[in-house]
């Protein structure tokens, strides 16, 4: 299989260097920044593009750029008339996007929080692959098996979905880390003392659900320590806003023993 | 060193029976309720007490009760003109509320999530102490060292910012674990997805700062997915407030690049 990459940002990267590991062969590589196409495009032996038109036709073509220029990049690749499977790999993006200028239309997407500076632990990547055609989902279906044994058939409503719990459970719970990072910072306070009970907040979840697992002063519904801590964060209204709002909906979801 | 304490529960329990297995001899055990404190002092040797009164002067009282209760506790304490070294194990208590009523005052924090039925690792829990009195905080030293080396002299202020920490850190990134996992449930994904996402975006927290780690699509001020997300929200309010204060704080973090 010969693929060809449009994209050469964190996720571009990520999965052409691993599947070049893999040895598919990685054949034009094409980015709005010619330096990242080029960067790229030499740690996986394959040839930077200035312009989109000079793609020729690959087996497949990941689309791995921003959510918003997946639509800008359909239709050129609609204006070209590309011919070859297309498949977008984003988690939050509906597969209509290509279909709607009727491009042979797939998904590949990776669940997986992407840093530049990270390995990924691919194996244990799930993929979500979606395609109007049976063939082409066998085609996607082939190139994740390469990466990953986890690979699940989701329509585009599932695929959103799991997207936005993400952002939940990985960005959302990021950002309490970072205030909480903040808070100690302010305080002279080690921050790795924090370290072991984030990690064992995230392993409870292996064995019960968060519902079951959730503790603290809002599920105990303590309304003193509650008080004490929105008095504390007073020079700092967001903070005290998100301490309040989530404190109340954990309030809401355990009632009052 | 002996040593009395006031409470039963889980904390008492835990580090009553820890120190007794280091030799350290426990005098009194006092509960509200009797029963409780007879089951404790049966494991560590010690007397159970009916009456807070019958206290007799130990080198050091240890106060290991619900955070509501230590004043009322302190107020009892101060009524029987009691003069040893006094401390709470509470981390959200300021050592004031033990000073107000002039006892010799301290606290003696261990940082860990008790449950009766867990072995605590000790040696890995971090201690914090204080005390108003050099020669006090010496012997709540040399008694912490019993059980570990990682001993901290914290003011109270710092102490409670821990715990204002670890709220944001454990409690309310769980509740975004929750989220997610309701959601996933509406829409029959698989739960186990996320699990992954969860405990890398934890571990992550080892080799960089949160605020390096911070992924999504408020971090790319990526508002199409912001607002597409918000609208697969509309039939739950209260997470869709949680996403869009959370989105707004992460975005004012993360200055547009």
């Amino acid at each position: 299989m010969n693929i060809s990459l449009i994209g050469a940002g964190r996720v571009a990267t990520h999965l052409a260097t691993a599947l070049h590991a893999q040895n598919i062969q990685i054949q034009h590589v094409f980015s709005r920044n010619i330096d990242h196409a080029q960067h790229l495009a030499q740690q996986v032996d394959a040839i930077a593009l200035e312009n989109i038109s000079q793609l020729t036709q690959a087996e497949l073509l990941l689309i791995a750029v921003s959510d918003a220029q997946i639509a800008v990049v359909a239709k050129q690749l609609a204006g070209m008339n590309y011919t070859g499977l297309v498949a977008h790999t984003s988690g939050s993006t509906h597969l209509q996007v290509l279909q709607m200028e009727n491009l042979r239309s797939g998904v590949f997407y990776p669940l997986q929080s992407f840093s530049f500076d990270q390995p990924i632990d691919w194996e244990n990547t799930p993929f979500f692959l979606e395609a109007v055609q049976p063939a082409d989902l066998e085609q996607l279906d082939q190139l994740a098996n390469t990466l990953s044994k986890r690979i699940y058939h989701y329509d585009s409503e599932q695929r959103l979905s799991l997207h936005l719990a993400a952002v939940f459970a990985s960005n959302f719970s990021n950002y309490c880390y970072d205030i909480a990072e903040q808070i100690l910072q302010q305080h002279q306070v080690d921050q790795h003392l924090i370290f072991p009970l984030i990690l064992q907040t995230a392993q409870k979840m292996q064995t019960n659900s968060a519902q079951q697992n959730q503790t603290g002063p809002a599920r105990r519904h303590d309304q003193n320590i509650i008080d004490l801590h929105l008095d504390m964060l007073k020079l700092h209204p967001e903070w005290q806003d998100i301490y309040a709002l989530l404190s109340h909906a954990i309030k809401h979801r355990h009632a009052k023993a």
